[in-house]
């Protein structure tokens, strides 16, 4: 934003052209997200605008605009001297979903490098992060600079949101979960979006869940969702494409973080849930045929079920885990994970799904 | 509010509910306004509601109880101990509109009570409290006991807002102010009638102003927030009825607070502009047609004129001005108004008002 802007926006303008229904500029957008990043503007007029968002929506332009706000609020990674494809992959999350453990190492096995940076769980599902911290010792705290030498030395990278991605995302999200405006897909696009391209990504899965384990409780919201991410993708030149997948049972068969990391070793054994394993390799598919390495999606397929047969996917598990300072020994022996609280977890976290069910 | 209600309070829902369109119940909205006085929950998540309920109105019976609940956040003045009846007018104000200051004695004079409590102006459109404040010496800041006893000794008096009534409308309306959220005819109904039905009325005459002059741009706009003050104040147990005016032309021929004065006293000596004597007789007809004092609206026009010609309003109007410590040598000398500072000032409202009708 130039100082012109700086001294010329008006929240207010802002907030009053969008209860009324008209399309914001871009110029209208960036003011307001850098002015409130800022502290320039308070939270009582950008909740306001963000209800205003979720009763009368967004078009095509203004979500990317937004999108591209937010992503430019903080730094956007450079992976540019790595050499291979970067791809990575994006769950709406679902109770029981732990794909992002099997493909980030999965993925990189085959020659794709995969920067991953997740968040906690929401609601009543669990976070990648919360899940790889059940792994004694792994640093999800990573400064960026670790982040590139894990990524540099094993082609996949695991750790949670820092200060300097999207910041607008983190002081937004906070305000959306205590102002009752997270369900809106544009903001909840421009959430996951401009944090996804922050990670200086070549493209993207999108892994867009449906059904009443999920976010999108029918399939024409998760379809408008899905789609509205994938055009605003390309809007920012990304090579983006979404899956909508079942979420009306738990995915696999264990729902709690310390478990779940177990059926996570299952798969990449070989073995686990027939729904996790079928999942992980059709999103891994795509990433390697988005990555490069297959020319098709059926292809990438079938390279990735080798790659888990062959041990080598677990291979880069263990490597990932020991670079993120985490006790590769759970791979032999997953006792030493912390089973009896997670067991009491994935209990209260069962109840309070079947609770939902009804 | 009682304990319970304090204590399952949660604002989050109150809003999620508004959001989705469903009506909230009576216990919700008191909650809410009742939290929001106290300062219990945070002007964010305040303003998200206040979005969603200009962009989702209101039932009749949700605008009443916010009424209510604004109206009971503070004191209710009780003026049963004197003997006369107690009937205000509310303007939804427009440029140039004087008529309080020709009213409040006029009514006074054929023996109703005119408790009246204003407000300052509103963008382009003066306040009451202003025009008076042009008086030298006349003191709108009387705490409520002087209130009472000038209200006593002449029948009338003018005050601005105090402190204890309805402090929730004064928290809501500065937020409102600065979020995009005042054009609601249901916040506006809540703002206008737990502000008078504060000071402790038996009935209320509304004039509602349509035009390019006025908040309501159109009649259907105008009239639908009548129809809701009328019903507002008859589910409070209250006689209320509203004229629809027209404000497409500033009233009378004098706009800026000290000229308005001058034009004031011009009606009240039989005189002055035909549109503004004829609104201030039919509004003082209604008002002494509710307050008991002629059978029909038509016999109240027919007094009012009377006690114009007589100069007992006059009269009236003097008693009122000395009693709130104001000069009344400003009634034979109008020189004693501070002309040159507010001629400036009508000619930059003339030109704002003249700019708002391109």
């Amino acid at each position: 934003m130039n100082l012109q802007t700086a001294q010329t926006f008006r929240a207010i303008d802002v907030i009053r052209r969008k209860r009324d229904g008209l399309e914001l500029s871009r110029s209208d957008i960036e003011g307001l997200v850098s002015a409130y990043t800022n502290g320039a503007i308070p939270d009582y007029q950008v909740s306001a605008w963000l209800m205003a968002v979720v009763l009368k929506g967004m078009t095509r332009s203004e979500t990317a605009a937004l999108t591209d706000a937010m992503l430019h609020s903080g730094n956007v990674l450079d992976l540019s001297s790595l050499p291979l494809k970067k791809v990575d992959k994006h769950s709406t999350g679902g109770v029981g979903d732990k794909t992002s453990l099997v493909l980030a190492p999965l993925v990189a096995a085959a020659g794709v490098a995969v920067p991953m940076i997740s968040g906690r769980g929401l609601g009543h599902t669990g976070g990648t992060l919360d899940k790889l911290e059940s792994i004694p010792g792994f640093n999800v705290n990573l400064p960026v600079s670790e982040f590139r030498r894990v990524l540099e030395l094993c082609g996949c990278a695991m750790i949670g949101q820092t200060a300097e991605i999207a910041p607008a995302d983190r002081k937004l999200y906070a305000l959306r979960d205590v102002t009752g405006t997270v369900e809106s897909p544009f903001l909840i696009c421009a959430s996951i979006m401009s944090k996804k391209l922050a990670e200086g990504i070549d493209a993207l899965v999108l892994d867009v869940k449906t059904g009443s384990g999920a976010f999108m409780k029918n399939d024409q919201d998760a379809a408008f969702l899905a789609e509205l991410m994938v055009e605003t993708g390309e809007r920012m030149g990304k090579h983006v494409i979404a899956l909508i997948t079942d979420m009306d049972q738990p995915l696999g068969n264990m729902v709690g973080n310390a478990l779940e990391v177990v059926e996570v070793l299952d798969v990449l054994r070989d073995g686990g849930p027939g729904d996790l394993r079928e999942l992980c390799l059709e999103t891994a598919g795509w990433m390697l045929h988005l990555g490069g390495v297959s020319t098709t999606v059926v292809e990438g397929k079938q390279l990735s079920a080798k790659l888990i047969s062959s041990g080598k996917a677990l291979e880069k598990f263990r490597e990932m885990v020991e670079l993120q300072g985490g006790d590769a020994q759970i791979i032999e022996n997953d006792k030493i994970l912390p089973q009896a609280r997670h067991t009491m977890e994935v209990l209260s976290t069962k109840l309070g799904y079947l609770a939902s069910m009804q």
